[in-house]
């Protein structure tokens, strides 16, 4: 399972080959970044070196579509949607990721239904790079009521909804955060198939009630309450081997530097990966 | 648009012979029935040369998958799927339809995942025997807060899951009365194609304001306050041509002989189709 | 049935602009041409005011994606695709045509996988921005066998294929020569519904013996052998209301100037829908 | 990878529980047969005991759907599938098999838009009970041209259909003598992901030239010249986790008793297990 960082967590880099340099660095792996924004800034092929000189790769995008309001948002992402997985399939990466908010202002059944639509036509597009759709359920509990019904935040409710929407190369983005929130044991994880996830997230709690557990609260990994030791061992014995990228939501932004960030980052990693034996 | 009748407003009907009878002597050209039970009674020849003597043609079947519930009551229809949907076929019906209830004890979005998944598979058994799936959307208010939360009602979700379900052969079953508990005009149904419509089904309200009208309280065609001559003529301006089925569901059986309740039903049919000038 | 022009068989025109007027001036209600463009040049507002002031709708926009190569081509059009789909979307176009070439060097069974996810995928794109996929079949003899292995080139492939892809929004591209070539009858067009039919085009074919009509070897309606009056008779009685658009191909470019090519297409349609009493 | 038993190459077995019994007593853990059937004579509860107190499981059940020629033939399977599907499904059975004739007397595109379709509804039924599709390409040569046009035959051609079906459930049923007669590498195998393959065929070609090695013309394994220590090999560093079962296509039937048939078939699949270190 490959280390990862995301930009959630690593202070103020100034840009994607700052990022990319760092991460190499500390010993990571795979970097979460915007493959459009490389290409635009370095072409394609002086990203591609970037990124290899580095011994790094792109661990997933973010979806650049809005598909949670109107229809109009919806159509005007798809450009970029398309533009975003043609960089990001030059550049190697497979993982396309959004996250599901577990409340909406919308009708859920009326919203579920467009949002069913619209991931099905984003899966399309990313299957046509060879690129697969993760998609995180968001356990934090004051999120559930945070609109005014109901979404989806279970494991479960998220396979099933994976299989609706169809499509062969949709799975999960399985985050620390709401293995815990949603208070899943390592033997869900164990009940899984490796390809059902597209990626990881990882990162930890500080020691409140569950339930009190913000989703902009969050800890390094190997601070806080997560079992992650549990965690990581239950994906390892799936045998999942894509990338653990480290997602660190805050609600004020981190003062110290990248470099103490990102060595704090790899301080957490190891502890965890060492525990669990990896 | 071919006159057609349901059990539902019928009384006490002995068999599905006497219905096809009966029917054919008031001047209705279709009636909706299990085509299964049709053909096990009197063998497809047989069923065949009933409808075709009478000159009735099936209007549409019921869809037997109880997609609302658990995944193993959703397995055991379908193998009664495939059975009703060759004996359909065979008697020349194109048409099977289910409703939407507006409000479920399930958490709505998870529901909906469910559903969307369930009908489509409904949908391609079908589609193999050339047959459509017609979804009705109920407008009753007292029935949208009848479970915990609400589900779908109007005309535009229902026409948006239908896109979300993906399949050619999916369309709506309009009935009059969910037509008016849901305060929709001539105009509605004006911006429709005529092949987004499966199936119609007519009836009549009594003179109470929209929300107290119930589900299981409406009344036979022309003896209410629906504007049927609008709903009527708006489906035919549009190029509508199917069936248009009564379905008068009430609270206690009708009293009245089948004979008598069918005569009621065609001076009913006679009074709006020829105020809609059909 | 709205009369449109394309390109093919309007000689030498100098802009989208200059076309649209010159449609405008002989009376037509349509033209095919790029959207994008029309759109760069002119911006939505001044493409809608340009369309508007001359009476005259987008009839349907060309597939800009090649879905008959590789891969690699097939992923360059979704970018295009997906802008032109916004540009002819808000220029109210709903259409977009590709053709189906009846023969291939590739083995037919194995590009047909691919021609069939890829062209889903199109669909899927479309269908966002409310436009649907015209495939047409092409039925001239010798392209049949112009390529190493036989492919689809009738009517009821092409209806099978449509099935196959299984997207809501796809259905046909009818032209009048590929109807002849193919050698239906009004009656194969009776068995249609509207909705199937995308878009149509109209053209003449020479007095050779029907095996040998080039594909392009085209003749303006009215000037050739195809039984045009019936044609658009059958497409008039199934209830088809979109455009039918002129489309002529030849082996070289029309010397005379647009104005009288196109004062000849107008002699021709009058001939025709005349004939056909529309 | 659990050894496993077809009914090909066990010779006279008298009832699906004496093959049971002699697939037990013989070592292996799994035998493909109908589950219908066996639920037809035990009962539900009895044929999953009979099972159990062997230590057996059904590796994988044949599709009781006839795609290849007529509509009607096609319809005529669904209800039997959706049967078999919950027997299986009943006994913890979680695959269902079909092989692709490498040619066709019907045009090749067409019947593939037939095929994608229909295999399609197959894998959306066979889904609903939890069960995946497997389709086994053939790949001898004799049968390339046995009929009149070729359809596919490669592993990569299989692998692009399943993309088009697009069901999520649909993977290879992955047989040795079609890995050899189309000259596939281990490599090849290593391209693979575990989920690609639902099941899996081992078998062994005489030594003659492979391009004359006949489909039914298969030795036991271990016993011919297929590199069955690769292939074996291949599929365990992937981390095939399946069923691997004896498939002996003869052209007469073998005389030899169950009992001697199947020693000999554990000596070759310990033979080639040992070899390969499994």
């Amino acid at each position: 399972m490959l280390k990862g960082l995301t930009y959630a967590g690593v202070g103020s880099i100034e840009s994607d080959e700052h990022f990319i340099r760092l991460a190499s660095q500390y010993g990571f792996h795979a970097v979460d970044l915007d493959a459009s924004r490389l290409v635009d800034v370095h072409g394609i092929k002086g990203a591609h070196e970037l990124l290899q000189n580095h011994g790094v790769e792109i661990g997933s995008i973010g979806l650049p579509v809005e598909w949670r309001t109107t229809e109009e948002a919806f159509r005007d992402g798809l450009v970029k949607l398309a533009q975003n997985a043609a960089a990001a399939s030059a550049l190697g990466c497979t993982s396309c990721c959004t996250y599901i908010l577990p409340s909406t202002d919308l009708k859920a059944a009326h919203f579920m239904a467009h949002a069913t639509r619209r991931l099905r036509t984003c899966a399309q597009i990313l299957g046509a790079y060879g690129i697969r759709l993760g998609l995180e359920f968001v356990g934090p509990h004051h999120l559930r009521t945070r609109w005014k019904h109901p979404f989806i935040w279970t494991l479960q409710e998220t396979l099933d909804w994976i299989d609706t929407i169809g499509e062969r190369n949709v799975g999960l983005l399985f985050d620390a955060y709401h293995w815990y929130t949603n208070e899943l044991t390592a033997a869900d994880i164990e009940r899984l198939r490796p390809e059902q996830i597209v990626h990881v997230h990882i990162n930890d709690a500080p020691d409140v009630p569950v339930q009190e557990a913000l989703d902009n609260g969050r800890l390094y990994p190997g601070e806080g309450v997560i079992d992650l030791v549990g965690f990581l061992g239950a994906l390892h014995r799936i045998g999942y081997k894509g990338v653990v990228a480290q997602e660190i939501l805050t609600s004020t932004p981190q003062a110290d530097s990248p470099e103490r960030l990102i060595a704090r980052s790899k301080t957490g990693f190891d502890k965890v990966y060492n525990a669990a034996g990896l």
